[in-house]
């Protein structure tokens, strides 16, 4: 990992793709900030899955599909673009913050997280390990275990392209799958339908343990689009899952600001649009003063 | 007045017909409480005059009236009614509160507060002399000033039937319209091109003030739609014009919630709809622990 070098400088990073993302992406720019915004999916999963909403007010009975592209349609057309990666950590340095996402690091003056609700939580010694010999990130740390002997941890099918390339590179891949309708095509794939109960080692990983037995491992990548926010961002304040914010949508990080179902109930898209909303006043607000 | 006999008892009042107040109605219905739900207009006159809104996620380059149109649409969808009266009363009795709208009054077990941004402060004496001759009600008190001398102070052409009603009732009107194009018709009415400045009086209102004079008075009514939080709910705690909320909309008088451009910045509709959810929620579960 390279941080912080050559990066563009961003006044806003919103991450997250969800209606509190799209509602920070428009009021970003029509309030004409330089900003940079990133999602695991094109579209929320969860707002696509709604069969019926009936409370989004002004669009009556609508599917979840269709508002998921009422939104995706609102920031295109304003010329909006979405980078489709997953962004896998965001450090505080010297008062700005850099992004790592995919292999390349972005710096932004303030961060608006709109990731949701976590659907998963970290394993048992995940968060001890990570970045010594865990990783969320397999095209930044993948040529790391070039020969070695990894598992590959996967909680969504559009993954698996990073599991193959992962493969690819490792002597023997352990591969758990942790999603119904797997398609991995790697030679020395070695699927474990088992689910991991922990992570153990020493100074770095060594082990994944399951049920019924352990593995040794040189390396662990964990490949999911939600990472918990307190693993994303060192020292965030979290109580129940949530992050703790204010009524201005900022968290206990100055200049790092929260919008939507990741701050806590009702989880609902009204109230996510209108977060979505206040975090980029809130953020411009900061910008000013700093 | 006659407070607290015989009326419905709902489970929520929603008063305000913005886009707060739609998006609690849409909530109320959904989640299937009884409420009522009060607005002076059947639309938000600062949505209806926006130009073009580019930042209501889902609904891209829509105009104020199309958006006005869409919020009103919504509600009528689903069969929520909308009581076009001004509340010019909250009063908190007995853990119940009773609005006052028109010349009836209504109960609820809790009260969301959709009031939007105050547009005409009140002015000096007006909260003094509130009920001591200063009255919000045309139809409640009107009749209380039969062949009296009266001023009216009218802030809004919509509210000229009323005008006409008082100079029926009482014996002079002096009328002061803070409006372009007033039309009033009624005989005794003694048109005051003059902005009020102050109310004085001894144990009720006795003269209304303008620059350069002053007229005395039995009795003053004050047409607005817009009337003050603390004015129209006793003890709400309100800080620079705006209704003090806690993230979960909650004021400092429980049972009361507040929601949209009244909570504070920013004035936005996407903040509003938001607020407007997160209250309804948040009376509910009042209502479920009460």
């Amino acid at each position: 990992m390279n941080i912080g070098n050559n990066a563009d400088m961003y006044d806003i990073a919103i991450i997250g793709g969800g209606p509190a993302g799209v509602s920070a992406a428009l009021n970003a720019k029509i309030l004409n900030k330089s900003f940079i915004w990133f999602s695991s999916r094109s579209t929320s999963k969860k707002v696509e899955r709604a069969e019926l909403v009936k409370n989004y007010p002004g669009l009556p009975d609508i599917s979840g599909s269709q508002l998921a592209w009422a939104l995706k349609n609102h920031a295109e057309s304003m010329g909006i673009e979405l980078r489709e990666e997953v962004v896998t950590g965001v450090y505080d340095t010297d008062g700005k913050f850099t992004l790592l996402a995919g292999n390349k690091d972005y710096e932004a003056k303030t961060v608006i997280l709109c990731l949701g609700v976590e659907t998963s939580k970290p394993f048992e010694g995940e968060e001890e390990f990570l970045g010594r010999g865990i990783s969320y990130c397999a095209t930044c740390d993948g040529m790391l275990y070039k020969g070695k002997n990894i598992a590959v941890v996967c909680m969504d099918k559009s993954f698996e392209h990073e599991i193959e390339f992962l493969c690819g590179v490792a002597h023997t891949c352990a591969v758990f799958p942790l999603y119904n309708g797997y398609e991995i095509k790697a030679q020395n794939a070695q699927i474990m339908l088992k689910t991991p109960t922990k992570y153990t080692g020493d100074m770095r990983v060594r082990q994944v343990h399951f049920k019924d037995g352990k593995i040794d491992v040189d390396g662990v990548f964990i490949l999911k689009s939600a990472i918990s926010p307190a693993t994303l961002v060192h020292g965030l304040e979290v109580k129940d899952g949530h992050i703790v914010v204010d009524r201005t949508c900022s968290t206990n990080i100055p200049g790092i600001f929260a919008a939507g179902d990741c701050t806590g109930r009702p989880y609902q898209y009204a109230k996510a649009v209108g977060e979505g909303n206040i975090a980029v006043h809130s953020a411009i607000e900061f910008l000013s003063k700093s």
